[in-house]
């Protein structure tokens, strides 16, 4: 059980305050801190938070506090974190952790000398889609992990100071792109190293400095490319997939537009679909339990399990300053239109990639290259002479 | 906060007290009843419950004991509710209340009578898509409801007691028909009185008495047709799904086979898929998150925020009567081969029909009966005269 | 190869046409026939057609006509085909077959005793995934079927006379439960007895006289039960469904809505849809190929197939009149409120039923229900003792 | 009405045949060619060709036939798209167009010196879905394009030679990269000029050369980018998929593993499911008609149509000849790890970007952002001051 202290009434705090007060949850915002106080006491009220305030020193150091959670814009991330580390307090930090991998680990070494409990709040890994999908890949349902899609898009986030690069720290990258990054590392396995990375982005659609589109690949150590698409542009809502292909196995998982609620709708008197709905008539695709389905509630649980048992929880600052050092690399991509190094000063994963698989033998002299089923019922074989090299193929 | 006697160690009782203590809950079951003793203790073991008995009596009456839920095989229902009431407890039963409407009305007059909390367990109208979808039905985004379809067909039940007509009642009509019939009624309106139901039901494949296969019409008093379908001979895991149609709009929802997550598992070691899955290789379709996709995560927080509040939950025993008294009018509808009406010596809804929807009017002398888009972009009309009553069409 | 009378240029006689002259075909239409001349010789124009007419007499009996192709209202088929058999040309007429049984049955008579050629143009049992679905179920591929669901719904059809009853014959039912009626019906067997039907029809929205809505079940000899459902008072598009569920397997298929190409338009620009598409902008779920999804192709292909090899089509007029039978038995239904006998004066299939399947042997005492694995990855049988009937369980 | 000379007798020579015979087609292939004399007699047998030979001089020379089609392997196309410009025979060259731009222009100079018909048997941009979309995407129903993904993937071809680089050319890129990079094109719009290309290529399974697994980037003069996906390490099946994103919507279409069409099946004994199918029991995702669903049906309507009306088809060698130098701008970027120009000789398209879009002013000072719906049914907006470039929002 733990009393919470939320920094931010933003979309973000009100989605953290809702997962953190809702289904019978024991735990509690005992604070809740924002810039324009008759706002902040508003949403105080609202979600039956006892004390509201603007000072952010007053929140994080109140006596009952045990968890700051920074629902901050990313400006303001090392400053409260900064804060809440003096105040002796466990930090949990929205995404991204920082604008840049060395912000982040200004964090991360702040969190780690003071020996405070920290958590980094990458909500879309805790989907219960996502963390079925990681339990199974674990126990070899899908083999070896090849490639990686991650896409988030949508038309645009809802503050503005997302859409100013000096607070944000970029656009559709640093936004969204943070989350596909660790959806793909997650799946490829976090002992596995990010070596290099290609990156475009472009400023498509809006009067902004930053890119609203971006497209990138992360190479792994083992060979695994985990791929990611993050778009300001998109039009038709919010897109939320992954897509996992394995050597015996493929996972595609739809987190947001098609989960099997449809609803058609002439007079469009339904109220709010879902978060980034573009339109309330026609055919729409409303998502039930959006707390649920956006990983929030699997997220605080995990935290908040780890931190009643003084546990480490599944997404540490040192996986958001990983993040991080992969963005950077990214923007670098952008900029020298080429595959950039992943720079990580401190890597505490495995040193050795995994090796790639061994190849399947058909018998002493061939190799296996496939086997398939033709329209006639027959199997046709492609096999490669080990010492040759020749490819041949062989009906049985 | 409650604390929770469950009586039951089945698949159901497995199911609700996952969904008690999950996701940082404040409640908590503290005593649990089972007839096997060592099963039972396993049981309390696995799930941190404090204590386990093979007496019902000694459960429902602990002291510390606030809600007893029913989580045992329908012939046991009564006497479990009888015991709770007379041990003053609040009392939570499992779907369907009773294998019959006289036994369903016996449990009725005992809870009420008595002035104990009482709650039917019937989760499916409670999960996030149907409660949203529910809601959006009384915002009018799709206008007066026409029709609903509700499913759920499995390859049969999980427990012998099921198969044995004299304890359950029947067979897929009350195992599953009694979920479906009550989310069709949800959709309609709940105080809407239900008139009469034609059914069809057979033993299609399993060597039992009772039928594994059932399909339902119930008709309102509002003009609306709820249809049901239930089966135990269903292939290719569980299919779960409710479609609606309105005056102005359609809802479809799929709650297990195809929610946005597909997995193609040639090895298939992902270990357990779903609920009533019936592979583990080839293309699967894994639920994430299945205490919340059923609808026990909502149906508790509801139960237990009423009791906290001294409120009434959305689904009382009262429901469950409701239920089994339409239940009853199918199972002699499937004798009498024609409609029967729905007897409830008890209405407490509207005693009028909510009348159907007036036409509309194209003009003085016509009522429109439809607008349609053609290939070539012109929009035709059909009307009908108002005095001749002839059809008519005029293209604009 | 055959040159066509096409009868009717309403939007029927535009599909068929659109599909006769399609695809690189070695067919055509030499002559059309409508009431209106402008727009009969507009139509002719548009589709290469030499030659257009008012007469019907003149169309049929022109000499270099092989084949008569009936797409007109349904009062007027006995009519048309009446005449095209005088005329000693083949015919096809279009779905239904006629307003009763008794009108069918004439015009089976009539090209019977003639013997012409003659089809009936129920395109939707040649969609190309009913086809290879229908291949699948003869192969084995599902086992014994059980049940069937064939649903088709739309806001209404585009001309004036489906919506007089003595010009159509009824409402959804006749216009659209004659689809479901026959996929249904090719499902469970074509040599299968239709034993009895239950229907339920009502106006429920629009000011006609006919049903806008119905729901059947049609029992077979086999024990199988063929549902149909049809409205013309369905909202989002045209419903397109069918299900099959049988011993061993299932099948689902959705012809038009959700068929893997999904479009979000703001500006709604893209022009037509797809055949009753509500909307223009927001999602939109158009269709590639109309004519094919639509059975039409398939369909003729089999037709002009059958009259080049002089053999005879899938679908004849006995199958039209069989499919009025039952819709006949459901009006009796619709107003006696019970199970009717379907009449069939002359049935031509198997005069037994095909028997319920055997059951599956545990050992020589018990009966297998059923095996499902559980959570724990263990078996559970539910097992019948063969003499007591009694119903155990037991864990593998 | 076309004779055709089929080259090839493998699996495209078989769906190329099955294409041209099928559905009523006026089309013949009088005479087909293959390596081995008895397969290539049995395919005429089976197919109702005429004549066999394995001459492909024969073949093309014939004095019936007008078009050649060549369905042989990719390092074969030179010599016989040569031979049949030597004949004087118009030719229809299966995709991809050569193994490199080089020997591409060889081919499209041939053609066209020698003024012969010739279309570039590209099907997938023929499929009825990707037509349809083309047409809305050509009349503004999604804004202008912004970005496009067209991806195939499945566990590997079906014959030896595409294992060997040296027949082939590449390996996953030039199989199916090919189809996506036209794709992508076809929607970017065929005028505009494909700029420059980024390339990840590995192989991470098969122990061949070539790479089985490619993902690229082409980036187009008006700012769009068109990504593809190619892989022969995918499981499940064959994964036919593209996107486009506009600034007005966005098109989403799946051609292959999901249409509508779902099959689950126990004992599995339905035959052949679909092209590159890996499973023959559980779910399955049948295809109703491949060839449609392929294109090939429509690209061969195109090609003759344009054939009968000495036009041009969509797809000509100066297509095939463009996607080759897109791949040879992908292959150099895999070796030289950053974005590579696309070499084109003969650019025919327009010489100049067609521009980016202008941005939506608010007032007189400010651009708009962008525009959301909130939960409480407010209107947020994002602002940019024009002059200061300083971002702010606002409610409405």
């Amino acid at each position: 059980m733990a009393n919470v202290a939320m920094l931010g009434t933003g979309l973000i705090g009100l989605f953290y305050t809702m997962s953190l007060h809702g289904k019978r949850s024991r735990d509690r915002v005992v604070v809740v801190q924002g810039r324009d106080a008759a706002k902040t006491k508003a949403f105080a009220e609202k979600w039956g938070i006892p004390r509201s305030t603007t000072s952010l020193e007053e929140a994080v150091s109140a006596k009952d506090v045990d968890l700051v959670v920074v629902g901050l814009p990313n400006h303001l991330h090392l400053d409260a974190v900064t804060a809440a580390v003096r105040a002796g307090k466990g930090v949990l930090c929205t995404k991204p952790l920082a604008r840049t991998a060395g912000e982040a680990k200004e964090m991360l070494e702040a969190v780690e000398k003071a020996g405070v409990f920290h958590g980094y709040l990458e909500d879309l890994v805790y989907t219960p889609k996502v963390r079925k999908a990681l339990e199974s890949v674990r126990k070899g349902a899908i083999g070896r992990v090849l490639w990686t899609r991650s896409r988030e898009a949508h038309p645009g986030p809802h503050s503005d100071w997302f859409w100013a690069r000096e607070k944000s720290g970029g656009g559709a990258l640093v936004d969204m792109g943070c989350h596909c990054i660790e959806i793909g590392r997650s799946f490829v396995g976090k002992e596995v190293r990010p070596v290099e990375a290609v990156c475009w982005a472009a400023t498509q659609v809006h009067p902004i400095d930053a890119e609203d589109s971006t497209v990138g690949l992360v190479r792994y150590a083992s060979g695994a490319v985990a791929q990611f698409e993050a778009a300001w542009t998109f039009r038709g809502g919010m897109d939320l997939r992954d897509e996992v292909s394995g050597t015996s196995g493929t996972i595609w998982i739809n987190s947001w537009l098609r989960t099997g609620f449809e609803m058609f709708s002439a007079p469009g008197s339904g109220g709010y679909v879902a978060e980034k709905a573009e339109t309330e008539s026609g055919w729409l695709f409303p998502v039930g339990d959006e707390t649920g389905a956006l990983g929030y509630d699997g997220m605080f649980a995990d935290m908040l399990d780890a931190w009643d048992r003084k546990a480490t929880p599944v997404e540490t600052f040192y996986d958001g300053y990983v993040v991080n050092a992969i963005m950077d690399a990214c923007y670098r991509s952008v900029g020298s239109k080429r595959w950039e190094p992943v720079v990580i000063d401190d890597w505490r994963g495995a040193t050795e990639a995994d090796g790639a698989g061994s190849h399947t033998e058909y018998d002493a002299g061939h190799w296996l290259i496939k086997r398939e089923r033709m329209p006639d019922g027959k199997s046709k074989l492609i096999l490669k002479d080990k010492r040759t090299g020749e490819v041949m193929q062989k009906v049985e």
